[in-house]
């Protein structure tokens, strides 16, 4: 990828009425940056990433971070970060569909994820 | 940070007459969650980073992605990736404020800003 372009990431998002839908915006050694993409009630369960950071920027929709023994309210433009070891994962309390920016650095190796 | 919290990127904005501002919102060895904050006509020139990738995302106002011999439009909500080695800038072409989440992973070493 020599010639970076603009991406708008909705674009890009993927919803599956089946689970939380993934997609990759770009890939390297050092960074995953993805779209977790939620139609309403779906969730991505409470997990942590040993040896990654993760960042989430909620993009569209209104759910709730899942933190260990809490929930946070989140709203379009907020930010989380969850280190390395961190419980975290996102639930969609919301009856429109939830888009989050969710990047992780380092990237995933493929057998991990 | 044991303990994740909500973040609004814009609450840590810190904008100089000077020149660019930057601030930190997270850092760790794999990541620097930082924003640049760009008052009307500053910019960032085109740099790059060897073995670091670039994520920008723009929060708010409007201005160009400088590139090596191109200028991309950036409105709020636009993506771009400078993977590494590429280079890359960022100039404010509005009357109003730029802010601009900036994403590098690994984070740079103390000696390399």
């Amino acid at each position: 990828m020599t010639h970076p372009s603009v991406i708008r990431p909705a674009d890009h998002a993927s919803y599956s009425a089946e689970k939380m839908g993934k997609a990759t915006i770009f890939e390297s050694p050092r960074i995953l940056v993805g779209l977790n993409a939620f139609e309403p009630r779906q969730e991505h369960a409470l997990h942590a990433h040993a040896g990654q950071d993760k960042v989430y920027h909620v993009l569209e929709g209104e759910g709730v971070f899942l933190l260990e023994g809490r929930e946070l309210a989140m709203t379009p433009g907020d930010l989380l970060v969850a280190p390395e070891g961190v419980p975290h994962g996102v639930r969609n309390t919301g009856d429109s569909r939830l888009l989050v920016l969710a990047i992780l650095a380092p990237a995933p190796t493929r057998k991990s994820r």
